[in-house]
C-alpha cells in the first residue's frame, strides 16, 4: 500500500530549521498502513531534510558550521547564471539532500528519544514550502 | 509491486555531474506502477547520487567546494592500501552517498521546477557506470 | 510485503566504523522477500549510516576529515544546553544522516565489489546500538 500526502511549512530562510516530526507522525496515524517506511521529500533545490536533536544550541551550531563551509555572502558561479544570491543555499541542499527515508512501526516513527525530523530552508528569503510525505508498507 | 531496472552512463570522472532525470522518468513511465517511491543507487564506492538545479555555474561551484574539502592531489591513507590515487573520490562518495529515494505520482517524479536528479562520478578516470533504479508502489 | 528487523552492534564511539553488510544480508536471506529495497536506520542523533570500501586506510581518512570539519574538542553551543561534550557527534550525524536505502535482488544486496554498508558511531563513549533494518518488496 502507498499513500502520498503533503504538508506545508512557513519558513524564514537562511537555514531556518523546522521540526516536522509531529506533522509526519500525524499523517502516519491518519492512514491505514501499520508498519513500513516513510519518505519525506522537499521538492526544489534549496531545502534539506535530515534529523537532529531539535534544541536551540545545536540549531546554532548547524547554522555556524554550514556558514563556515558555504558562506552566504561568498561569490558563486551560480550567481552569474541567474543574477541571484542563493548559491550557498544550492550547495547546502546538494550536500544535505532533499529527502530522507525512515521506518515506522505500529503507526509511529522509529526515532531516538532525542531525535526529530527537520526541514531546513537554505534559501535567502522567507518561503512557504510543500513537503511530500510518502508512506509504503502493510 | 517492485521493479528493478538498470541504466548506464558514460562519465569523465573527477566529479563529472550527469543529469539522469529523464532516464529515471523514462523507466517510471514504461513500468506499471502509478504512485510510489523510486530508489536510485550507484553500486560502488566512488560515485554519488543527489539533486541540484542542473546548470553549468552550480556544477562549477559543487566541484570547487568539494575540491576545497577533499582535494584530489592530497595524500590519503587509502592510497597506501592499494597504491592508487582516488582517496578523495572515496571520501566524497562517503559524504554524498550512493543512493537517493524520491516519490513519484501519476508516473512522474515529484521534483521542483529547477531540480534534477544527478549522478556524480568522483573517480579519477573515465568510466561506464551502471545505476540501479528500483520502483515500489501501487 | 514489509519486514522490520533489528540488529545490535557494540561500538567504541569517536567515529568508530562498523561493517554491517553481512548482518544486513543475513536478515534479507532469512525473510521471504526476493526483490526490493532495504532501509537501514540508526535511531538516535549521534550515529550515521553510509557506504564505503571498508579498509583501515580509508577509515583513518574518514576520521581525519570529519575531525577537520567538526573537531571533537571544539566548544559547541549544544554543550551549553546539556553540559555534555558531544556537539561534534551531533553535527556529524546531521551531515551524514542516520538512514540509507539500498536495493536487493535475489535476496542479495546490490553493492559494488568493494562497497560495504557501515554504521558509524560518532558519540563520545562506547555504546551498544540498535539498528533497524526494514525490507519492502515482493
Amino acid at each position: 500500500m502507498t499513500h502520498i500526502e503533503k504538508l506545508t511549512v512557513k519558513t524564514g530562510g537562511y537555514t531556518d530549521i523546522i521540526d516536522i516530526t509531529d506533522k509526519v507522525n500525524g499523517l502516519i496515524r491518519k492512514n491505514n498502513i501499520r508498519d513500513g517506511i516513510v519518505n519525506i521529500h522537499s521538492p526544489g533545490s534549496t531545502g534539506g531534510i535530515s534529523t537532529m536533536e531539535f534544541e536551540p544550541g545545536l540549531s546554532k551550531d548547524i547554522r555556524a558550521y554550514l556558514e563556515k563551509l558555504f558562506p552566504y555572502k561568498e561569490r558563486y558561479d551560480h550567481h552569474d547564471t541567474w543574477h541571484d544570491d542563493n548559491g550557498s543555499s544550492h550547495l547546502r541542499s546538494f550536500f544535505i539532500k532533499t529527502s530522507l527515508t525512515i521506518p515506522f512501526q505500529d503507526k509511529e516513527l522509529i526515532l531516538g528519544t532525542w531525535q526529530q525530523i527537520i526541514f531546513v530552508d537554505f534559501d535567502t528569503r522567507p518561503r512557504s514550502r510543500t513537503i511530500v510525505v510518502t508512506m509504503i508498507g502493510d
